[in-house]
């Protein structure tokens, strides 16, 4: 254990109840520490929670002024690892940067899980090697998911970029446990029986795509543990999609956030374009069930990302996240730990073997 | 020259009046060979413009019955190249199917511009083996205009993908020419001075993104053809994005497709949600800008994506296109032949030199 592990004073809870707590990393992310402090601030307000802050402890006393009450800890670093940070630093000379820290301090039990902005890459990698990865997963994923005609687990959602040598790259192997993985979250936790899932490419048929993607369909094909469906193609994926729609990490960032994108676009034009009148008169209509959809297509539930594969829970919130978006990664944090998210997918992972 | 070419006795044009013949390519894609003649059928309707059709003669009289006129002509094959075919199997086995001819028929100046809705990559290939690249380009690539609140060339849309063995892989200097090409055209044909060009990636810093994107990244940086303003994620894209948006042909087509399925969605979902007396008040709200906008993202203009750095005009158009999406391609090629598409961006490439 490190020097700074060994160093930890953390008050423990004493009062006999078991309240969960949340590490956040205070200082990742473009909008941090300030809106990632409200955030957290906004979130013990309203949920049963405990926050573990870790970052500068001057800029967030004073971004919370009065309002850092006995339920919010700080776990001091004026280290950052920001976007340009190679992610493998985050185990050598970035590992007392606030996200190496907050990792550690997960590690070591002393928050039952972690909300991070920051840099992805440095989040997969320290996840994997500090926190450490399920049993006979070689790569873990995000799993987000998005706001399609029916609510889709994307998988992977940005954690693993094909990057060299060549042993790092995503292998047909890793897309099979993210199918696995993602069919027993959209099973237990979602409550979607027997989940479908398909795989995002350039067409439909078999025998398309590039030569990893053409591997997987393989794989897939003959994997008993998933139901897989084949190929879909970008056009087909906000209406026809499966339960899970398996991607790389560099393809699933782009399908999440351009679908954001869109959103954000389709709201303001709507906006612009009609009057208040009608506006209005829309608005008298969102109880209509279709028109809800429309409506919560608009207004996303700002769903933070899990790690999957990871021992312990690793949310991954966007980098441009606000104090709502914070404030909802706890939420969400909360709902998983209370449903046993990590040792439902590891329990599982063994039964399936 | 093949003996197919050869034996090739087409009719001329012999009223002195330069008429451009389009040649299409009837048996490629999801819906040929009938929708694809429908469209060429209605294209000569509305267009100064003569057709030939390359496909099942007997079959594509059948679907066009007695609306075969003077103007259309048919060159018979019956043998098809499927998505399933392998692309290079255009040059070899698969050389005398409705694509193959096809090209071999631009080649020989039997008409002034290609249509087909088949496999790409046996397009991308034989477009540049049976046709030729442009000088000094390497690979060429579709660019198609996608309806962002400000049109954006996508390039590349969809042509190459990351393929092996190695030195069959985009290269940075790839993506250097693709942007070059694009920002020739928005300058020449869409009338955008000193266009911009970002990169499509998953973060805006300089060092993101695979080990490929950040070389890229470098060249694009140092390069004094064009005016690169860095990456751009996609959540940024339908609203802030630049003249040009440089993609890998795998990611190209994901956001070209992606795109159109979230018209398809958001259209479907208010035309569901908005009852009739509310939708038709929005219809006369139509003449209004910013709803124009709005109104012409739902109504695509069914944009072919021409070949860029091929020395012929070769349009691909979706593998699902209906006779609309046909005639529209029609009318793309002859405004691209009138401007002299292709000898512009040759000539405009060696005055860059």
């Amino acid at each position: 254990m490190s020097l700074v592990l060994i160093e930890m004073k953390l008050k423990k809870q004493s009062n006999g109840v078991s309240i969960m707590r949340i590490i956040i990393d205070a200082m990742g992310g473009d909008n941090a520490p300030g809106e990632i402090v409200k955030g957290a601030l906004a979130a013990i307000e309203e949920y049963e929670a405990d926050i573990l802050l870790v970052g500068d402890k001057e800029r967030i006393e004073e971004i919370a002024g009065k309002n850092l009450g006995h339920r919010v800890e700080i776990w001091h670093t004026d280290k950052i690892l920001t976007m340009r940070d190679e992610p493998r630093s985050i185990l050598y000379e970035k590992s007392d940067t606030s996200v190496g820290l907050a990792l550690k301090l997960l590690k070591e039990n002393e928050g039952n899980a972690l909300v991070s902005s920051g840099n992805t890459g440095a989040l997969l990698v320290g996840s994997s090697i500090i926190v450490g990865c399920m049993p006979g997963i070689k790569r873990p994923a995000l799993g987000a998911l998005i706001p399609f005609s029916n609510k889709t687990l994307l998988i992977d959602a940005g954690a693993n970029l094909e990057v060299s040598p060549e042993n790092f790259k995503v292998s047909p192997e890793n897309f099979k446990q993210f199918a696995i993985m993602g069919s027993i979250y959209m099973d237990k936790f979602i409550g979607r029986k027997n989940p479908t899932v398909r795989l995002a490419n350039i067409g439909e048929e078999e025998n398309i795509g590039t030569p990893l993607l053409k591997e997987v369909y393989k794989l897939l094909k003959e994997c008993k543990m998933i139901n897989f469906v084949g190929n879909i193609e970008g056009n087909k994926m906000p209406t026809h999609c499966s339960d899970i729609l398996l991607a790389d990490g560099f393809t699933g960032n782009i399908i999440l956030k351009l679908t954001e994108g869109f959103r954000t676009y389709i709201k303001d034009m709507l906006k612009e374009a009609l009057t208040n009148d009608v506006f209005s008169k829309i608005e008298t209509l969102a109880e209509k069930s279709s028109f809800k959809k429309t409506y919560s297509l608009f207004d996303p539930e700002y769903d933070a990302a899990p790690f999957f594969g990871i021992k312990r829970l690793v949310l991954k919130t966007r980098g441009n996240a606000h104090a709502e978006h914070i404030k909802s990664a706890v939420r969400q944090a909360l709902f998983l730990l209370k449903s046993d998210f990590t040792d439902e997918i590891e329990r599982q992972l063994q039964d399936k073997k």
